[in-house]
C-alpha cells in the first residue's frame, strides 16, 4: 500500500495581499491529503511559529477513498492562521495518507504556484 | 534499478480559465511518465474526489524507452476531468516507472508553474 | 519521529534584481527549517560553488519546537553570498528537522515561486 | 553521507520562445548537481521521448566540492535538446552526488519557475 501516518512541511506563508477577484486567486495556502483507504482518516494538525509556542491540534478528517484540500487560510479552532508570518506544519493521520502542500500567491497582477510533497516519517 | 509501480499525487485542480494563445498555454495539468524499461508499461490511473466516488482505471500506456507527459485535460475513459474542481490521483503500474507532476497555470495574463516528483509506494 | 540531520539542496541562485517594494517582494532565497524536538537544534551550513573552495559553516540555530525560515540574502558570517551565482546547500544538524528551499523572485514585474524539500541523507 | 549514483527526472520541455533580454531571462531548464564528495564525478546523461529512440550519454563532470547547474538548452554531443518537445531524463554518477531540476519559463512577460528534487534509484 501507499502512504504515511506522519508528514512535516516547513515552509508556511500566508500572504496578506491579493489581486484578482474572488476566493480562487486568493492568496492562499493549502494542505492536499488523499486518503485511499477504505475507512475515513482522522488527522490532527500542529502548526509551529518562530517565536510562539505551537497551536493545535486542528482536527480535521478525510472520509474513505476521498481527497480534501485544507486551505490553511480557513482554519479556525483553536485559532486562525496569521497572515505574512512564518509557520510550518505536522499532520498525524491515524491512517497511512498522502500530503502535499501548495501556494498561491497574487500579491503582485500575475499569480504564481508552488508545490511540493510533504516530507513522511513514522 | 530505479523506478516504483505505485505512485500517488495528492494535488489536483484543473483552472477552467486560461490567457494566452493555443493548447501549449492552455492551463492544464500533466502526469509526466518515464518508462526507462526494455518492455512496454501498462499503467492504471484512478482519481479522487472531494464528494463523490473515484473514478477510474483511465488504461495507459508508455511504450519501452520512452516519456509520455499525459495532460489530465485530455482524459476520456471512463469520464473527463471537471475543471475548477479538486482531485487527486494514485497510478499502478505493471513495471517500474517514475512518475512527476506539473501545472501550467494562465488564469491570469502571466504563467505560472508548479512541480513535484509524485510520492512513491510499493 | 520525524526529520534527518543531513540535507543537501543542489539549486541555490539568488537574482540580483528585483521589482516591487519592500523586503517581502525582494528576490530571495529561503532554508525552511522545523524542528519539532524538545531540545534547540545547532545547525552548520556549508555552501559549494561552481569555481571555488565551498564556504562555511554557516553556524545556525533553530529553538525547541520551533520553526525559523532563513534568507540566504541575508548570511554573513564567514561571508554573505553573492548574487547572480549558482551555489549549493549542504545542512547538518544536532538533531532531527526538516528542511524546505524555496525562492520568491521577482526579477520581471510578477513574482515567481517556487519550492522543494531538500534531499534528506544520514 | 549523502547522495546517490542514479536519478530521474520525468518532466521536461524547454519552451521555445522568451521574453526579458539576455541569457539569464531565457526560457531554460536546468540540471543542478553538487558533489560533495573529495573526488570529482563523471556523470552519464540519457533523454528520453515520446516518440524516438534515447538520446545519449551526455557526458558530464562535476569537480570535488563543488556544484555545476547544466542548461539542458547548452548540450550539445551527442544532440542538441530539441525545444517545444517533451523529454525526461536519466543520470549515473560514479559518485553518490544529489541532483535538482528547475525551470524558468518566460513565454509570457513574466517569468514563472519550477523546481523539485530529481527522483533517486540505486
Amino acid at each position: 500500500m501507499i502512504g504515511k501516518t506522519l508528514w512535516a512541511i516547513a515552509e508556511g506563508y500566508i500572504p496578506g495581499q491579493s489581486t484578482g477577484e474572488g476566493p480562487a486567486l486568493e492568496s492562499h495556502e493549502t494542505l492536499c491529503v488523499l486518503n485511499p483507504n477504505e475507512r475515513d482518516a482522522s488527522i490532527e494538525l500542529t502548526l509551529y511559529f518562530t517565536d510562539r509556542e505551537p497551536v493545535g491540534p486542528y482536527r480535521l478528517s478525510v472520509p474513505a477513498r476521498r481527497t480534501r484540500h485544507f486551505r490553511f487560510n480557513e482554519l479556525k479552532d483553536p485559532a486562525p492562521v496569521p497572515r505574512d508570518t512564518d509557520y510550518a506544519s505536522l499532520l498525524r493521520s491515524d491512517l497511512p495518507v498522502i500530503v502535499q502542500h501548495t501556494r498561491l500567491d497574487s500579491r503582485q497582477p500575475a499569480l504564481a504556484l508552488m508545490t511540493t510533497m510533504a516530507f513522511p516519517g513514522g
